[in-house]
């Protein structure tokens, strides 16, 4: 099968296009005949070499979320058939034509999906879920900020929030992407040129901060999430695109009772992959199918051109997501 | 009715005993005849000024737990009548002869305990209970670290390990301090002269690290705390005596999916305060009842003599609580 393979590590030209070997089902697995993949930032920082693959998945291969046919199933598979359209997260190698994954860690799509719709949706989506919701309890009536608002997991968690009766504030360091964002439904957005947000937040809520926050960028942000979160708020960290040290304010901690907690999905065991996969099939499928949730695609590429997937993506100017179609 | 008084802001000389109003319990209230409370490192800062107390309880009054007997009932109370012995925590004022407290915020005294010994027990157990077992879920099997361990919280937090079945480490500051933790069965002890301990730790499970962090000296603690967290684990940060500032790995954080959060028991509603007061009523009491967990008594001075009752906690050479007589 033909593959995106990182030849090393280093800039977008590393990704070649080129012949790997072909991949097998075995007890309780199918493989996927993958139509679609979309480029997440932790492809580009494996790529890099400063992310390797956990352990059991193709080191060379990127890729973490796929939509596709089944194409093939190993023993013991009772609950899908060849022919069935999935998709659903991988912890790496779905830049290809297949992919192996286990039964019981993907999901149906939706009969009204393209490919490229549905391979947009699982990595954005269920980060938002898993953290916002799963982690840190976010309910009806309740505030969430959501850092970086414009990326793939942003315009998903915005979706998520008004889905289950929350109220989404946003943040993004553009005021073309606070234009966007306003257009795509979101009402409070703060253009944060520096990393200061936490004043306007506090005066978006009536001093009182945020129930949730959704710390997608890191660093000196997680100073600003602490003022701005409101007592008995809960912090939950996805990404360090501003960097891994900041100033940390103890006390506020202590006094409002918050809780902060790091979280990622790509390194978790086969178990909690299924628990994953059947929380997405259960509670945001659902939504998928009705029209409630939407693919934000901001640009579609082939495959072969990852490279360019990637020189796009790296740039910070998309909205949504970057979807390779295989 | 006597009581301490904080006369104004500063050392212990500022403690004065003296006559104050009396005070009268409304609907679903109780008045306890105070017969022993205790100091806590909290009375130590608020004497200070630097830890106002929180609206609805005596500004002036010092004093977070008590036992003592029912003297008088409110309208409404059904649970509790008049000479039942009961022992709780309170957000202040229990430096006195009598104090007002919710009939459904208190817990009824084990038959076989001295005022002196219930009176150890409510913010040290359900500290420790609260913030290891209740938030972060410590369970059989888990191990967990103590920081501070030969404090009244943290020679409580060992007893409630030993009891459901987790694996206790603790640090602590002196070598004398040590030698009475491991006479007390606290096997595994660090002596930490400095901040460091993350690698003994680390040593002492296998490289793994601890599920549950109980961390109650704060400041630089937090840095080794990320890194003797196993993945997955759960740091609570319950003081702040080395302060409120840190390096922060954030990165750590996020790789192994760690919890961190900050809580008080103080400033909490009255309906969370019920909440605690009927889980040590169903989770402790019966342990204390049935002599599992002990109170660990340093010394015991009479209420008159609080200010040296502060002065001795100040000079951080006590093992185990400091009670008060009434």
């Amino acid at each position: 099968m033909r593959a995106i393979v990182i030849s090393k590590p280093g800039g977008p030209e590393v990704l070649q296009y080129t012949e790997v070997a072909d991949v097998e089902p075995q007890r309780g697995e199918i493989r996927v005949r993958v139509r679609a993949t979309a480029v997440n930032r932790a492809d580009l920082v494996q790529r890099e070499g400063r992310y390797p693959a956990p352990a059991g998945v193709p080191a060379d291969i990127p890729g973490l979320e796929y939509a596709g046919d089944v194409d093939a199933v190993g023993e013991a598979v009772t609950d899908l058939k060849v022919g069935d359209k999935v998709f659903g997260l991988v912890g790496g190698g779905s830049y290809a034509e297949y992919i192996i994954v286990h039964s019981r860690a993907t999901s149906k799509m939706p009969n009204h999906l393209s490919y490229e719709e549905a391979a947009s949706f699982p990595e954005a989506f269920i980060t938002a879920y898993d953290a916002m919701v799963s982690q840190c309890r976010l309910s009806a009536g309740e505030t969430v900020l959501i850092s970086a608002a414009a990326s793939g997991v942003g315009t998903a968690a915005i979706q998520i929030a008004h889905a289950i009766g929350a109220r989404p504030i946003g943040t993004t360091r553009t005021a073309a992407k606070a234009d966007r964002l306003q257009e795509f439904g979101l009402k409070d957005v703060i253009v944060n040129g520096d990393t200061t947000f936490a004043e306007d937040v506090l005066k978006l809520t009536n001093g009182i901060g945020v129930d949730v926050t959704l710390e997608l960028v890191g660093g000196e942000y997680i100073s600003q999430d602490l003022q701005c979160t409101a007592p008995r708020g809960r912090i939950v960290l996805v990404g360090l695109l501003a960097g891994a040290s900041c100033k940390f304010n103890l006390g506020m901690l202590l006094s409002k009772r918050l809780e902060l907690r790091g979280t990622s999905l790509r390194a978790r065991p086969l178990e909690e992959k299924i628990v994953i996969a059947q929380t997405f099939s259960k509670s945001l499928v659902p939504l998928i199918g009705a029209g409630k949730l939407k693919s934000v695609i901001d640009k579609t590429f082939p495959l072969k051109d990852a490279a360019a997937a990637h020189e796009f993506l790296g740039q910070n100017e998309s909205f949504g997501k970057v979807v390779l179609t295989v």
